[in-house]
């Protein structure tokens, strides 16, 4: 590894911070209030919610299965407003019938295998030598070419799809298969391939991939957003047959979630699913 | 593997979603409430669960052991359909005294390994390549004539038997033993072994696969239906020994159900477990 | 393994239904209640328990340790009755002093290996295939003679000792070393090396294996029975460098537990350790 | 290893029993509660445990972090002894604010390597076979003459050292390192260095293993006590590169305790720590 | 290894001792008390958390997720006055609405690899063998150097920075890759090419290594202070590369905290995230 002329840690562009939240509903409780005040606290809940759904910076899902009634997902510039948004949200009179049941933080990630070999190539090429001034320079340089032209998608909208899929994932790092021992160059060729399977999807599935090394327990976090949830198998079985997900990928607990506007969250605590909409009543 | 000439993907037939869902009951608060407001609260859950199970697509089992006390079984055209029975149940006031233990969710999952390697194999000799147009195309018809020659089977009703084994199950991703690393024909011949051995119990046990890649935390979900309960033994050991579960399988946690009509909720939770009849008084 | 000519799967036979309940004594509650009205319930209960001990075929253990307090095993016909036995337990009031910690379901199995080799090779050589029908009634014969012989041994009664200990385990399936792949005639010899430690330990330990695939999370149950706990550890340790135990033994949790007479229910949950007398007062 | 002329399984001795507790305290609750009602308490338990604690047989820990606030250390002759001390401490009024949060149970094992491959090999050359009854008789006069010159080490007192490090471990059985296949004279000479590395430590921790394979869920605890905690760290860090554990240890939770006198239990739960001394006021 | 001339220990020294304390805030209990004695309790709490914050030894965090919502992190001498600081904040009556969810005890540790091959040569090449009185003299000594010279680091400040992420990690011991099992020059050489990474983020990033064998479930505790946490993730990120980190390194749950001062903890648990300032108002 250490014989390799060029780093083997490919270039990656962080962009906005990511909390989901997972709460499982205390029906009985929830039940027993007296539905005067159950709607007040709706109400309540779903002011907050929806100031925070208009941007597309915040979501709201119905869980299917005993992992969780309720999922959150916040989008936002840094970890300062992300703590904000939870600690807004505690206050809610409404959070007394939740209980929080799981979370993942992470920050948007653009991975960038291609322009690194390309860039570390040609830098080796030129006889510079990795983290002496001038190589820094010209990554500094690459990196903010790449951070301009690829903003809008480090500060995403929540996507507009009835379902989301999401799951946290590690590469694996076993004695005999380590995906941080592979080569830069292999490790590329195997993300360009993954990323064909992906692009097969395009149009029917949006992914966001964020990154959590030193944020949460996993490497990465992915969202899947798709108007027909049967996609989410299909793809993700697919990829499970790429090399870099045959061979690599490591997967942590999956939470599936039907999209509900904020404003719907009354109907959704009152036991009836809302369909969705972009503009709810 | 990018080496082989065809697909390394198997197609699947998508059916109906499954949603499991087990519960403790918490019997000493359920047993210090008045009898007749028990009763109350048994005629509603009944009332509600009756009309699920009338075309079989729910059912009601006992669990045995400390895993849960009641499993609910649910098969439905969505995930939507799904969600809103999971919310209508949670309306119900006898689920003050459930507990959710564990849930899985999944959809019910048909394999054409052979259809597959056979539909690859000729588009190959036709010099077709994976995923231009008339490939896909190809594949989408073949896809479409399976579908409607096992349309009964993608939408299955959950068998009239006594007892239930629930568990998930994947396929290893091993450093050494990699199902998805293993070649498209080699697979197909080890699901076909599979296979085998699961007819040699035809008649005595319904099986019915489903697919949860992407849903929940296993690949897939296996439920078997039978009228004498050791013939799961007999048959899950026997398969312990062909190759692709041997070498390839690895399984969660197994749910025990006995069947009991939900008319009969009141006997079960009363402390006495009713026989199980199609056409319970 | 599929070269072999004859099949993997070693014939076994299946007796009584076994269920392991452990609780835990919630002690200031239990210690909170009037003295008259612990004695009803323990009374109520002593009596219920008393009655399913007569046969032998349930038995109370006080547990060491926190994982339970109270240990509760039942042998019974059929998986219903167990089923029944739960349900009975729960409607007494003592149920709201104990807390479900863990459970497992079983059954009582034979394994017949040398049997079934024998039976194997002799079918071979006489030139019958696996699972003709030929094969079949022969193998169905046997099973059925075998049976017979070992009537007493597929429906034991709980033997009469102070110490029980219980673990759940498995046979492992590495990716190097898998139990499922290696040749019948070698499981043969493991397993009769496996029984040569036991048997040098015959009047010191009664052992009663029961098999749990399809029925709970490990393979099989072991329960061992003796005078003088310290036999455990040696009987354990000794058989953990068979190779059977030692490359492919995977254990669970170990429970420890102390006999004790349901008639003296009132004398442990006074917090006094009662002896054990099979003729209680 | 069948092929090893001598028996792979070590002599070992068995000496006390050995009941690890270790509790949260409920502070709130306790907090809660009028002082004179928890002086009251204090002194109910005090007593209790000071009663034990006279002839070093039990004894009192803090515990640092979230694992537990409270450990308490029971060396007993019997099984039966420790269940009736489980049994006395739960009638405690205190124990209704003592959550417990876990426990090990086990006995003194000394383990006779040395003395097992000498005895084993003279018996070899002597021409005996194992198991046979001049055998088994050479073994167990062995055993008794280890027995009667180790009396002291098998019912040891608990050392009066501030600090208390306890972890249970398991030899590692992988599928390719695996201690119970490895013979028994390389295993002898890997506990002869393991046991160099404690000799160092000599004066500085006093170190009592104990046997668990067949009582709990790993198959040794291990107890170091020590004035200087640091020692800890260096002695389990020292032996680490030891092969004996390096390759083949596997470590569980552990727990780190400072001895409190029973009497000063008052102090630890009004929120001080005490200093410990033996005789305490 | 036991071919090795020099110890594969290399020596380490030891400073302060760390409690890492997770802490879940019950957030409806708290905004149900009464506003004034909610500001009485957080007065009483800030008082004594700005106490100990002063000399830069306690601090306080918002976690982000649903790990833990406040974590605090303690310095001292000794892990007696911890477990006073535990016991102390277990007084308060703010704990009525802290849960505990984790913690991690530790100490500081400064590895010294390059030092102790250095020394450990010199004394091979004078002809000194380990663990002799002058080998241990010899140790002692430059041990004793090492501490002087390094005393600053070894009761460090926690740094006054935004962003906390803290970890726990081990060092593979699998079959085949095993640290433990590594020449200590190699060792030295994956540990000096670690740290030059870790150079790279010099002035960024305080990172604070402490020991936990013997202590805690790890074998140590990471704690990175920044003021930008994408720093984080950059750092750690880069670290998996390195073969130290690649190969050998297993990593536990990632906490991720914002820094709050104590003096701020009314508006954290009025639910605004305060800035963070030296000096608190």
């Amino acid at each position: 590894m250490t014989a390799e002329p060029i780093p083997p840690v490919p270039l990656t562009l962080d962009g906005s911070a990511i909390l989901h939240q997972m709460f499982r509903v205390r029906w009985p409780a929830w039940n027993a209030v007296a539905a005067v005040e159950r709607q007040a606290m709706v109400e309540d809940a779903a002011h907050v919610l929806t100031d925070m759904e208009q941007a597309d910076t915040s979501a709201v899902f119905s869980q299917l299965g005993h992992k969780g009634d309720l999922m959150l997902v916040h989008f936002r510039p840094s970890f300062d407003e992300l703590n904000a948004v939870e600690l807004r949200l505690a206050q809610l009179k409404l959070l007394e019938f939740l209980e929080p049941s799981s979370s993942y933080v992470s920050t948007v990630e653009l991975g960038l295998y291609e322009a690194s070999v390309r860039l570390y190539t040609a830098l080796h090429e030129r006889g510079l030598k990795p983290y002496t001034p001038d190589w820094d320079e010209a990554v500094a340089a690459e990196r903010e070419r790449q951070r301009q032209a690829m903003a809008a998608r480090l500060a995403p909208a929540i996507p507009a799809r009835r379902y989301l899929c999401f799951y946290p994932m590690d590469k694996k790092r076993g004695e005999v298969r380590n995906w941080y021992h592979v080569p830069i160059a292999e490790r590329q060729k195997m993300m360009r391939e993954h990323g064909l399977v992906g692009r097969r999807y395009a149009g029917r599935v949006n992914q966001i991939i964020s990154g959590s090394v030193g944020f949460d327990d996993w490497e990465w976090g992915v969202d899947l957003f798709a108007d027909d949830p049967q996609v989410f198998k299909q793809l993700v079985y697919e990829m499970r047959f790429d090399e870099a997900s045959a061979v690599y990928g490591l997967f942590g607990t999956f939470h599936l979630g039907l999209r509900v506007a904020a404003a719907d969250l009354g109907a959704l605590l009152g036991g009836r699913l809302p369909a969705f909409s972009r503009s709810p009543a």
